[in-house]
């Protein structure tokens, strides 16, 4: 990047749940000592309290519509009501305020700086487990534009979302993935799937030190119990438990250098 | 390639029901029309028989030594301390008549032609499911050559398999693979996991046309029961009988597979 160009991180919380991931999400990423700005995109149906502590943690808190009834071009996308968490990550393109951003699901932790990220063009992103071929869409570089925002809810209109989901949407809209550059595709610390199904343990320890990103995707997220599922994660479980229960006071954005770079 | 180069597919079997494995394979590669060799590697240990069939659908069937990493802690992880053997794979580095070659798992099943292949460089290969970084080494694009069978085995004495197989030795040595070119990541079509843990399905099914290697990894073989496991790869494992019982006279007599398994 460029100084004086202004880089974030950005995550979505709709429900308080999520929010308390997002929160997590945060305090690790201050922990690394990023310089970046962090957003949340935040739901109304968010409540007021959860609203404050978020703001307390993020440099920016961002009201978006669920993408409902209210908005014509969204009635088709009604038959899919599925998709309507999905529509609402895209708004993430539109924080043109930003010049390189990257988007990171709730349910996400950090371990080790990674702003190095900001280095890199969209879409970058992690090979999902399932299908290496596609990109899993927990963590992914982009950039701002209301141009690519329109393009996206124009696709999600007439193609739909092969998963239903936000990956598989952003997959079939960024097809060339795979195949574009290597420099797009981030070596797997920057998104390790916290899933017991998918660990190749000898590898885990093999490439521990490279675990940047842990992603406790699927349906058993940190704050659903403070019990860690058996195996490789169960530190990461427990590490964020221990953000989740840190004072937020020692947090405090204010020593964040994210302001400096973004005057 | 040029014309004139001899390319070929190589598999490897040291057990008679590695074997089963290696003869449907080879079924499967004629099925696609291949103008590529079929070379199977074999160790002494497999039976008179066995022998004499693989010689009846590969080009060549070659005698190796086995193998063997020795490293059981790490094999004990894995939790498949047969996978030690696995080792003798690095002979295919030896088959210098050949001036390009793709090896395959004996428990691969090829579905599509996939002789584009040998226009891809060494190394080439398909994300691991398990750790995306690192490639799956049951499909592999190689070039045969002395000097790198000399240092696969020296590198395998000094620094050991970091997952007690070949995957583990072959990525360390191969350590650019997901770094160096976009070329070398082979989309993944070309070696499908047929496990159930790593299925994503939607994208399975979005895909489903892009399927040309299926490779049933990990521990539940087709050649140990006739009832595929549940799932979106039961097809294949039908596929795989029907093959295995096709030209019947050849393969069945006084040695069903069900024997050959319990030995
Ligand atoms: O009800 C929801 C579901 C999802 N999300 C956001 O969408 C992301 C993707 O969902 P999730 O992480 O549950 O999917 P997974 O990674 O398990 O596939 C979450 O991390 C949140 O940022 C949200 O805000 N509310
Ligand atoms: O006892 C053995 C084990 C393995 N193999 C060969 O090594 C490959 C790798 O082993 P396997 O496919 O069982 O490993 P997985 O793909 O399940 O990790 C097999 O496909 C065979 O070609 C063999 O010949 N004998
Ligand atoms: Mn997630
Ligand atoms: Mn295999």
């Amino acid at each position: 990047m460029t100084i004086g160009e202004r880089i974030g991180f950005v995550t979505l919380a709709t429900t308080d749940s999520y929010a308390a991931g997002a929160l997590v999400l945060a305090r690790s990423l201050r922990q690394t000592n990023t310089v970046a700005g962090l957003v949340c995109l935040v739901s109304s149906s968010i409540s007021e309290g959860t609203r404050t502590r978020l703001e307390s943690e993020f440099d920016e808190v961002v009201v978006v519509d669920v993408l409902n009834s209210n908005n014509d071009a969204m009635l088709t996308l009604l038959k899919r009501p599925e998709l309507g968490v999905t529509l609402t990550k895209l708004h993430c393109w539109k924080l043109i305020q930003y010049s390189k951003m990257v988007f990171l699901d709730a349910d996400t932790l950090v371990i080790q700086n990674i702003d190095d990220l900001f280095e890199r063009d969209e879409i970058s992103a992690v090979a999902d487990c399932g299908w290496p071929s596609c990109f899993n869409s927990g963590v992914f570089v982009f950039k701002p534009s209301i141009d690519t925002f329109n393009d996206l809810i124009e696709f999600a209109k007439n193609e739909g979302s092969f998963d239903g989901g936000d990956q598989g949407l952003l997959n079939d809209f960024f097809s060339d993935w795979s195949t574009k550059s290597i420099d797009r595709i981030l070596p797997f610390g920057y998104n390790v799937h916290a899933a017991a199904t998918y660990a190749y343990v000898p590898a885990f320890r093999r490439f521990k030190d490279q675990v940047k990103v842990v992603h406790f995707l699927g349906s058993t997220k940190p704050w659903s119990s403070k019990n860690p599922p058996q195996g490789e994660f169960s530190q990461f479980w427990q590490l964020w438990w221990s953000l989740y229960e840190s004072n937020s006071k020692q947090n405090s954005k204010n020593d964040s250098i994210s302001q400096k770079t973004s005057s």
